[in-house]
Formats: structure tokens, C-alpha cells, sequence
């Protein structure tokens, strides 16, 4: 029996935007059937984007995507593709399910649905509704509870979902028991370190349960402070991930043996089949579609850089403004924009104060030069002046003027030019609030909001290497890696002033925002106890100013955004 | 027999102040034995407050909540009231309960505690999880799935947990077939227009079921941007209610006749009974306790002031600060906040610019005469020259600088001073995105983000009518309310140039925010399709700026905070 030629289509959706959606897919489902493939699958809500969020409780909108559903099978059929079996994610909804207060989404459904020959010809509900972390799916949908088996010229095919391969004893157990001969899992999993290597881990046991192998596709691309990072592989009972790449569209081919057993029936093509096969089949990823690994800080690079340039391009932005103080992390995001967008978009502005150190105006300027940018001056000396006349600013408030004063700037020279302001803080700042509200706090999207300060540095120097490795001058000026951090809103101030070193602090953070351990736990890891409630009673009060930070890529289990959800008044202190 | 004494405690704890929440309970619950209780009964989550979010994946806080539990039955046992029985509200977690990726809590509950004797005796978790709104709880909690009825001196009292009496055929129909004399329900219930009689309908109908009365005990109090109004009830078979007061701290007494038939069991004094029992019980609540319902308007000014102060208050600040324009919306927020923290505590000040009117200028004197709250004026023309000389502003960004520079201008005089900063936006313009990032937009809270423009107008005639009527000068100054809207950031400019009437605006927005409308729909109100869409697509791209509008207190059922999640790179518009 001839193999059953599987595609993994990896595309970038736009959330909403299903008219663009329906002919990407159409576009990667044809290109699939034109290099051979009979089916073709693509990631969780690929027709929507994920998540939508709120916008399901709208009728309307779950209206469109049952119509986009229709119309992709329609557009799928008419460009003689409608032989080929579309397996794709989309938002469905129960026309009549009645919505109540306790109850508004009135039955939504995270669905796969399968399309042939025009027509929407079968669907599965998501069975396990993650309501963790990012998610809210316990919030958008209601459960499936029914199983779906496609048999493609003798090849059994299980639907699955995401979560749904999370969990033991669920519907991977279900279609091990039918008997299928592989399970394509439609996945929106967002890029964490090491997520690549858990999803292998979590599918292995799956593929061992389910006694078949896994399709797995992902989607790509940034939404928000998601960032999908793609990573669509196939792994049979071997444990040999056939891996697709990360960070970019991509289709992958699968091909799939039948074990060429009985089944138990078949309706119009299509059939659940019940009777247990033992039998394992053999799996054959194409080899000129696999790829290896990146490694874990190309990875990470990669994740800020995808994140940063779909926030710019789907809120239809095109060139980006930040401020640069020749310090290390407005130098790491010059360089993120500059891959993100290309340099010619990037627009660096120099905002020197009385306090600027002459190294600070030397290195800004070197950085723009060496990666090209548009760069220009805007001495704040006035503009503070003119507060701290009028309002006698001194102390806290005239640190503070003087990083408003520069917010104001990029945001006038953003309105004057269209630039999207990218703000420059890191995650430890971040995590204690040693930043100024409104000053450089302010921007539309903070590319290394998530990235602790130790992994700024980490990244700048690979960063730097990858240019010589490649013979292009490194982006980002020695200076600014080697100069000790300081904000230079007074004489002489250094960060290490009134914090510990960043690999402590950071190490700290870590164990109290990532793996939410109390003070007495922390301890054991051997930092003094005061220290810790110091640095935790930071983190607790400065909720408030992260509420009104920007979004950022996120990169890590508690990026301070969907991840956490905290309190702000709040009078908690671990005691111990 | 002897009637059983209820006393409904309605208090105002404070998120995550342990010892604080302990002292007052311990307070509440003395006062009622005192007054003759043998039951005192406290909201959902009293101990701990609500909600706690994301506090409790940190398992120290758990543990904290546990041994406060046990550290107030000790502290009322001592205090003497060992003999009076405490139901509260706290957060229990089993400590072996394992915690995974997928599901972080490890067995966190929403429980009722039991207290008698210095010790917990009892522990009921809630069965329905609300997931919708405001509501997490599915991301939270573990459900219950046992009934807990105490059997005090004969008289059977079941046990209840807000939404568990917002379902048929849950708990209440379970105790029902129980038998009870009366149902406790514990609340941690947020305040909405409307939300008393929805209430006192749902409650009706669960009293029904279960053939018992049902005593409602609710938090009061503000957190963060939720506003717990109290509006504890009893409601017994005769279907008239007796209401506690709204927005205050308040004990009700309840008088409840046991039955008076034979129980199934009785362990150390607890009992389940297993015996459904006919007849019903009386249930009187003491007249002295009952309160009627506030009128509509008089409701949401308590909501708006009760969340401000609150807010103020459990963040530790004691002075606010807002900019007053001579317009409605600053004169509004500023009576609300002299209402909330008392007028000697507010600091108005006026920030005219070159196209600021005169009347402008002395519409905000007047008012903060009128008030007797303190009042300065702060030109920002030098400010909006430093900015607009050095950058050569045009257009929209020096309409942008304006509203800036006085943003500026308040955060440094908060810096000087430690005032919180208020914002005076309203929520029809946070719709529709007419208002100025880190300008107008700028402060810790914004006392109207929910009050759409209409309403601005109407609770300040109420205002002044409730002034009148108590013999006081009215707050808001007529011209205030009267003069046409304008920004006053360019010569001649209103907000009729680029918006339609508020009244059909606030409709239109109503429709497609709070009741989630298509256009089509909306369009059968007689609207034209393009003036909703031109809304819907100014509501849809303001989305980034809500991201970061400071919170403020929830009045309607979408009030752009927690209770409606949208993407922010969003491309779906309703095509109708």
C-alpha cells in the first residue's frame, strides 16, 4: 500500500483578520497538495488566530468564522484543491446554545475542522480546556466529548488538540483503543525556554499511550506577549523527533504506512473505526523538511525578535522610535528592533540631561552607526528646566522630570513621525519597579520586558558574536556591555546602590516570581532572609506600575503580564 | 423552642492583611455574641479578602491563610466567645496536594470554616467555580463535592458559597432534600447597577428549591477595581426581604424556630441529617437591622466613592491630587474624592494652556471654593513652549504635549507631596480612545472609568440636588454642567466636531460593549451602519490605550477591566 502523504502546514495568523487567514491557508494548503500531499493540517484556531480572547462572546464574530469555514472549503474546492483533506482550527458555536450571565459564550468551541471536497465535512471539540497561565479556556469554551477518526485511503487518522495531548486517560487514549494509525495533534503552543524539549517529553508518553504516532503542528508568529514560536515535528514509537524549524512558516511532509488491517466501518469516506489494531505503523518524516534545534539563546533571540516585529506589523505600525542612553539595554533593543523591522525603520534618539556622562552620548552614537540606524540628538535641558523652575522640583521629583521629559519626547516625535515607541526596560527592573512611570515606562511594546537583566548582558554578547561569526560589525558597543548600570538621574548613581548584584537579584527573583517560593524557602538557597523580604516587598509594590508597563514577548512561566495576575492593593508579606 | 439567633456580619477586609482581617472579625464577632448570637456569619473569603488572584499559587500564602484560620478561633475563644459559632470565609489548601504545569494550585478551595471552641471544626468548599466576568475561579479553585449542615441547638443551617445559589439543582436543592431550617450563603459579590434585584431573584427562586430561607451575607468595601456593596439579606418563603444596608459595615440579626422533628445523627454536637422534612421554618429578621434599597443614582455615587477611598486607603496614601479644567468630568471625580477622603485631602490643580477659556479657569476656582478643597494654579505654557520650540510641534502632537505637560506637571507635584494621582476620564471617551496617553490619562485611579458621559451629567445634578436638599452649597458649579464639552487644545475645538451626541454615542457603545452587539443589530435600533461602525472601529483600536488607563471602580457589567479581555493586535471588524 502506498504511504498517505501528511502535510504540517506552520503559518502565521493575524488574530481577526479571517479574510487574510483564508488565503494564507489556502495558499500553504495548495502548495502542500501540489508537492503531493493528500492531507493537509494546520495549527489550533489557524482560522481565527490565537486567542481571541473576549471577542467569542460576540455573536457576530463567531458567526464570521463559521462563514470563513464555508468559504475556506468553498476557496479550497475552487482552486482545485478540494480532493486534498484540510484538516484546520477554527472558532465554532452553537447558533441556538443560549447565553446566561453565569454562562455568555452560549457553547463556543475550540474546533478542527476537516474539510473536503467544498464542504466542512467533519469536527472535533477540543476535549481539555487549559485554564492555567496564559490561558483561559475554561472562560471561552465549553469541552468536547466526542472523538473523530478520518480514514484516508485506509489510513486512520485521530484528531486532537493542544491540550488534549497534555493529559493521560484522555482522547489519545481513546483513539489508541480505535486503533488508529496516527494522531494529529492542532496546536497553539507558545514559545518558553525549554518548551521545545517538554512538548517532546509530554508527546513521547502520548505516542507510548496512544500506541501511534504524533503530528504535531504548531502556529507561529507574535500576538500580543504571545510568541508562537512554530517548532511542528512528528515523533513515532522510535522517540526520533523528525523537528520542523521555529520562528518561521514552514511546511513539513509526513508519510504515513497504513497497517493495512479490517475496519469496522465506513460512511461516505469517512469512519470511526472500533476494533483495537496492534500493529505499529511506520512513520516517515521527509527528510529535506527536518531540521535541528536552535540553540537556547538563538532561540531566545529569536522569540523577542518575532514578537517585536508582528506587534509592529499587525497593529499595522512600520518603523519604531526608542530611546537610547548608550547603556546595555536600550543597546540589546536597538538591535532586537533592527532585526525586527530592518534598520532603515529604526529611529534611535540621544536625550542627554545635565547628568549624561559623555561615555552615555559617545556609545548611543556608536551603536546607531554600526547597525546603521537613523539617530539624532534631543538635549532635555530645557524641557526639565521648565518644570523644575516652575514646580521647584527636587529629590525623587526631579529624577523623575527627567525621564518624563524624555518619554514626552519619543511620544511627540511618535506623533509628529508615526513611529511606535519601543520601551527599553528589563524584567528585574521590572519586577522592582526601579522605573519611572510615564518617563521610561512609556511605548507600545517592550521588547525585553520578559528578559532578565543577567540574560541582557548574556544576549548582547551573543548577539555581538553571531555579527563576527557572520563578518558584520557587532551591533552593540563594548562599552555598553562593560560600563557598570547606572540611570544617570543624579550625580554619580549607580544601580548598585540600592540593589544587589543582578545574579543575585535575579537568582531571587526567580525563585520568588517564576516558582512562587516564600521568604523561608528562598533562605535555603542560602540569601540572607532580609535581603529577600527586601526584594519580595518590592516586587508585591510594584503592581501597580506593571499594570501600565507595555506588553512585551513572553519568554518565560511568569512574564508579569496573563501569566500573573495579581493583586494591587495588596497587604500580603510573607513573614517568614 | 427558642428561636436561633443569626448574626449576618458584613465587613471590609483587606486583600491579603491577615492579622488586620483577624482582629476585625474577632471585633464583629464579640460585638455579636454580645448582642445575643449564637451563629455570626462572615462573607466569602473574609479572612484572606477577595479577590486574592494569583496570591494563592505562592503556597506560603496557603499556609499563612490556614493558621490565621486557626489563630481566630484561638483569638475568639479567648476573647470569650468560644461558645458563639463563626462561619467564614478563608483559603484552605491541601499541603500534599501535588502541583503541576497544568494545574499550579494543587487543591487550593474556597472554603467555609466552621469555628467553636478555639478550634475549625468544620469546612465546606464551594461547588460552582464562577469562570466568567470578573470571576477566575476555575483558574483558582478546586470544587467541592460535599454538603456540610450544622446542627446548632436543634435548628439545621446548611452551608453555601456565592454561586452555588446561582444554580438550580446544586448545593441548595441538596440541602433541600436535607431538610435544613435555613441556608447561610457566604458572598464575596461585587457591586452593578442592578445587581440587588438580580439578587433577590435568584435568591427567591434558590429559597424555592431548597424550601428554607436563606440568609445572603456579602463583603463590603473596595478592592482594587471591584466595589463590594454589602446589601446582605434575608429572604425567607414569603418572598419579602430584609435588607441590610449598602456600603457599610453592618451587623444584621436574624431570628430563626427550628422545625422542631426528629434528625437523622449528631456527632460532638455536628450533624448531617438525612431526614426531608416538610414543614417550614419562621424566620424573622429584627426590624432594627432592616434597611431599604438606596435609589439608583444615590447606589453608584456610594459605589464610586466607597471604591475611591478604599483605593486610596488600602494602598496606604491619605491625599489625592487631580487637574481641574472647569469642566464636567474633573468637577465630578473631584466631588467623589471629597466625598471619599474628605475635601481637606484633595488637591485640585487648574493647568491652563493659551486656549484655555477664562471660564475654564474660573469654573475650577469656583468649584474648589464651593468645596473647600485645596486649589493652586499651574500655567503649563512655559512647559508646552520648551517642547514645542525645541521639537517644532504641529497638529496632533502639540495637542498631545498639552495634555501632557499637564500630566507631568501632576506627577511631579505627587513626587513633591504623596498625593495619589486621579484620572477624570470617563468612560465613553476610554471607548472611544478620546483621551491622551500619559496626558489626561495619567494617575493610580480613575473614580469614573466606568461612568459613561451621560451619567457624568446626571450624578452630578444628583449631587448638587442631594447638597441642596441637606441645606449645603452645591458642590459642582452650574456652568460645569451646562457648558458645551471641549478639550480646549486647539482654538474653537469641541467634542461634537468628531463625535455624535453623547446620548446616541453612549447607547451605541452600550450596545456593542456591554451587550457584546453585532452591527447588524445594533443597526435595528435605528442607527445608520456607518456611524456604528465608525464607533466599533474606534472602540476596537483603543484597546492598546485601555491596556494602560489606571483602574477604577466597576459599576456595569463591562467596565473595560477584568470582566472583558480583548487582543490588542486585533483585525476583525463587523462587516454587517
Amino acid at each position: 500500500m502506498t504511504p498517505l502523504r501528511v502535510a504540517a502546514c506552520q503559518i502565521n495568523p493575524v488574530v481577526g483578520d479571517l479574510d487574510a487567514n483564508v488565503t494564507r491557508i489556502t495558499a500553504a494548503a495548495r502548495d502542500a497538495a501540489q508537492r503531493g500531499a493528500q492531507v493537509a493540517v494546520f495549527g489550533e484556531m489557524a482560522l481565527t488566530g490565537y486567542p481571541v480572547e473576549d471577542l467569542l462572546l460576540r455573536r457576530s464574530f463567531a458567526v464570521d468564522s463559521r462563514q470563513a469555514v464555508h468559504e475556506l472549503a468553498r476557496s479550497l474546492d475552487a482552486t482545485g484543491c478540494g480532493d486534498l483533506i484540510v484538516v484546520v482550527g477554527f472558532l465554532d458555536r452553537d447558533p441556538d446554545a443560549p447565553e446566561t450571565s453565569t454562562n455568555p459564550t452560549g457553547g463556543a468551541r475550540n474546533a478542527a475542522g476537516v474539510l473536503h471536497g467544498g464542504e466542512l465535512v467533519a469536527r472535533y471539540d477540543k476535549h481539555f480546556l487549559p485554564n492555567y497561565g496564559v490561558f483561559d479556556e475554561k472562560r471561552w469554551f465549553t469541552p468536547g466529548d466526542r472523538l473523530v477518526v478520518l480514514d484516508v485511503d485506509g489510513v486512520r487518522l485521530g484528531l486532537t488538540i493542544c491540550e488534549d495531548v497534555w493529559w493521560p486517560d484522555g482522547p489519545v487514549a481513546g483513539l489508541g483503543g480505535l486503533g488508529v494509525d496516527a494522531i494529529l495533534c492542532l496546536n497553539a503552543s507558545p514559545f518558553e525556554v525549554g518548551k521545545p524539549a517538554q512538548r517532546r517529553e509530554v508527546v513521547a508518553a502520548r505516542v507510548a499511550e496512544g500506541g501511534a504516532p504524533l503530528v504535531y503542528v504548531n502556529l507561529v508568529g507574535g500576538q500580543d506577549e504571545l510568541v508562537f514560536d512554530g517548532d511542528s515535528f512528528v515523533l513515532g514509537a522510535d522517540g526520533a523527533p523528525a523537528v520542523g524549524p521555529q520562528f518561521v512558516e514552514n511546511t513539513q511532509f509526513i508519510d504515513i504506512e497504513p497497517r493495512g488491517l479490517a475496519r469496522a466501518a465506513t460512511v461516505d469516506g469517512w469512519s470511526v473505526t472500533e476494533v483495537p489494531l496492534p500493529a505499529r505503523p511506520t512513520v516517515l518524516a521527509d527528510p529535506s523538511t527536518s531540521w535541528t534545534e536552535l540553540d537556547e539563546l538563538a532561540q531566545i533571540w529569536a522569540a523577542l525578535v518575532t514578537g517585536t516585529r508582528d506587534y509592529v506589523h499587525k497593529v499595522g505600525g512600520r518603523t519604531v522610535g526608542l530611546g537610547m542612553s548608550g547603556g546595555i539595554d536600550s543597546a540589546l533593543v536597538a538591535s532586537i528592533a533592527a532585526d525586527a523591522v530592518g534598520a532603515a525603520n529604526v529611529y534611535g534618539v540621544g536625550m542627554p540631561s545635565k547628568y549624561s556622562s559623555d561615555h552615555s552620548k559617545d556609545d548611543a552614537a556608536d551603536q546607531a552607526q554600526r547597525m546603521g540606524i537613523h539617530f539624532r540628538f534631543e538635549p532635555i535641558e530645557h524641557m526639565v528646566e521648565a518644570f523644575v523652575g516652575q514646580l521647584h522640583l527636587t529629590g525623587l521629583a526631579e529624577e523623575n522630570i527627567q525621564a518624563r521629559c524624555r518619554g514626552m519626547t519619543l511620544m511627540s516625535l511618535s506623533n509628529l513621525d508615526g513611529h511606535l515607541v519601543l520601551a527599553t526596560g528589563n524584567k528585574s527592573e521590572l519586577a522592582v519597579g526601579y522605573s519611572t512611570i510615564y518617563g521610561d515606562a512609556v511605548g507600545a511594546y517592550a521588547p525585553i520586558r520578559d528578559v532578565e537583566k543577567s540574560l541582557v548582558w548574556e544576549l548582547a554578547r551573543w548577539r555581538n558574536r553571531v555579527a563576527a561569526e557572520r563578518g558584520e560589525v557587532p551591533p552593540i558597543p563594548e562599552n555598553s556591555i562593560a560600563k557598570e548600570p547606572s540611570a544617570e538621574l543624579r550625580p554619580g548613581q549607580k544601580d548598585s546602590d540600592s540593589l544587589p548584584d543582578y545574579e543575585i537579584l535575579d537568582d531571587i527573583l526567580r525563585r520568588y516570581v517564576e516558582q512562587d517560593q516564600g521568604v523561608a524557602e528562598i533562605a535555603e538557597a542560602g540569601y540572607e532572609p532580609e535581603l529577600i523580604r527586601k526584594v519580595a516587598r518590592l516586587v508585591d509594590r510594584a503592581e501597580y506600575k506593571r499594570r501600565q508597563y507595555p506588553l512585551g514577548p513572553k519568554i518565560t512561566p511568569k512574564a508579569f503580564g496573563r501569566d500573573r495576575r495579581m493583586p494591587i492593593t495588596n497587604r500580603w508579606h510573607d513573614p517568614a
